[in-house]
């Protein structure tokens, strides 16, 4: 049976939910014969990613999969490579904001996903939901666990898939907010999901274009 | 008993659903006691109105609420205004295309909504559903079909209240198109649910600024 | 000689600077043949209104344009119809901030402006800059003193033209505003003087769609 | 005297200019007591990098700045990273579409620019036009050109520093395309040239948060 981790961030900044938890807690406890643990993660620099891995050393996931909001964003992104740095625009949740730091003195210069991230949006996509691949995580705690991550897998050369997935605010974030586009909490959940059932069954990604011009 | 009756249009231009009919077709019958009929009606300048009109005289409903889709709108809009005036940037389903025409030749150059529209869009964010008041219908047949009520409404000098609203995209809508906003259908069918038990309870609307700059 | 008088507004809200102002008074003094006279209009209810009055009844001019800030729309925009309706999002410049009032208790609900608005637009984006017809100036001072432009033109059955172009913010408004457009100011008078040439040679607007979907 | 290579694009996809070299082909031959030389790049897989890389053997310059068209961005953006992958959504000007390979088969995973990106952002915003630092150069000829030339730079242990700028569209490029942003030619080759003047005269870049959430 395999084993999936995915995590959700805990509320950050000005906002008091985090829909990145709220979909991952809703999922089901099994997909496609594959068991889902489901974790929620401080958004604090470093911290993340060690809790992280003592979840990873204690389950031996298969898969591992990080979920963040992206507020601002239209539909579910995919991301395809996390960078060494972070520059921290706002405080984390325990008060540290790095500016041009290294995430790790001796990692890569960037890891890509070695999820199969064109295969998982289209099928978002042909669930109805709008999904995409994604060039950047940013440069905060999303992109920080997305890089932690899949430094943990290389530099132990693990047989093992992690990537990053950015979710929308949820309607109820942005009522307040004028033009800032949002997904339902159902359709995050399902959308979820569909990514993890292509996580779990797709090998090799299929051979597309996700790419963008800028 | 009072009596609603509410409109959402067939599908136009290259959309080949329209959210407006999939989410008025799924209301429920009552809502706080009053009677909801619910009609589809066609795209189509002239005979939008005349069909309504039609149904009015036959159902003498306490108030009409017609809906349309606002492809590319981050909310759900509550009209407040509609203008006599039609320009036509693609056909209607009946391949009229009117340019810089009045639609009624002796109505007021502008009608507007006798609807409680503040407190509706109000009741629909406080339901966490993103919503707000608009100053403009467009030119096509969403303010075709408003003025058209309101005009009849008040040359008859009748004891109705009368409106529009317009809806977002649906996901499945937006799923080719990238960075457009959607509103989940479920969501839509709420917004449009709250939108009426306010229009039902509410006599007066209430004092609040929901003004745009431009 | 044919006059033209032409307005901007002082600064509001958070803005430093007015680019409506700073672009009409950097306009030349004669345009086809006509004589532009520029003024600075305060950002006020009413009085913005009256100001304005006085100064046609001093000028006698064949045609008034007024020109605001539509701070967030990215091109330059010629306005079709101004509604009998206050209703301000934030106060003006004394402070006065009307919820749902009408702008003249027996005014029509709306009027249109005589002005070739499409013949407008489309020279100006024949000069390489962008444009459009508008089918809202708003709720607060624009729409306004474009309402009691037409009113007073109308009720005294006067043989001038009138009307309202919103123009973009410019670059230095959004060095400190993520993703909020603009239009250098050079440019922003080059649309404005295009739109007078056109105003003040073109008696009868051209017969094209720039209609609104919604 | 120090050198500087600027290079701009030649056109792609559907539009008939690139203002990326319409730009560079407007700066002074001198900034800062820097020569400065100019070369249209054909917007082509590794024969863009080819021809960059005979050019700097040639020109021996201490500072290499590509430039490229981000049609849809509202400001100029300082790039911080380039990735090893090239994933073509149209075919470049040879019919070239690469989808997923790698730009450097032995080349790092990424390469991060080292000029003083940071004080490029803050100077042009202090010119009073609009800049900030991008996270992504996306996966076409643009990011393609800039991994190159840092992998050059770095393979080759060279003392030269090297980044990626990208610019809007100009206003004539958006005419036609409705609520598109743009960038008057003359404030994009200011731009250009307050971010050569930073990159010339600043060796350690400034230390404040330019950081994106996501």
């Amino acid at each position: 049976m395999k084993r999936v981790i995915i995590t959700g961030f805990d509320p950050f900044g000005k906002d008091e939910i985090n829909p990145s938890w709220e979909a991952v807690k809703r999922l089901p406890d099994e997909i496609e014969g594959a068991k889902i643990e489901k974790i929620e993660i401080p958004t604090v620099f470093h911290k993340s990613v060690e809790e992280l891995i003592q979840k990873i050393e204690l389950s031996a996931p298969d898969i591992v999969i990080c979920v963040g909001q992206a507020g601002g964003r239209f539909d579910i992104t995919i991301e395809r490579v996390a960078i060494n740095l972070d520059d921290a625009r706002i405080p984390d949740n325990e008060n540290n904001q790095p500016i041009d730091k290294k995430i790790a003195e001796k990692g890569e210069s960037a890891y890509f996903s070695n999820l199969p991230i064109k295969a998982m949006a289209r099928k978002i996509r042909e669930g109805g939901i709008p999904a995409s691949v994604s060039n950047t995580a940013g440069t905060f705690v999303c992109n920080h666990i997305m890089y932690g991550l899949l430094h943990y897998i290389n530099k132990n050369d693990l047989a093992k898939r992690g990537g990053f997935i950015h979710v929308p605010y949820i309607p109820s974030q942005v009522t307040n907010k004028p033009n800032v586009p949002s997904m339902a909490l159902d359709d995050i959940v399902t959308g979820l999901t569909l990514a993890i059932r292509t996580a779990v069954t797709v090998e090799k990604d299929i051979e597309v274009t996700e790419g963008k011009i800028f």
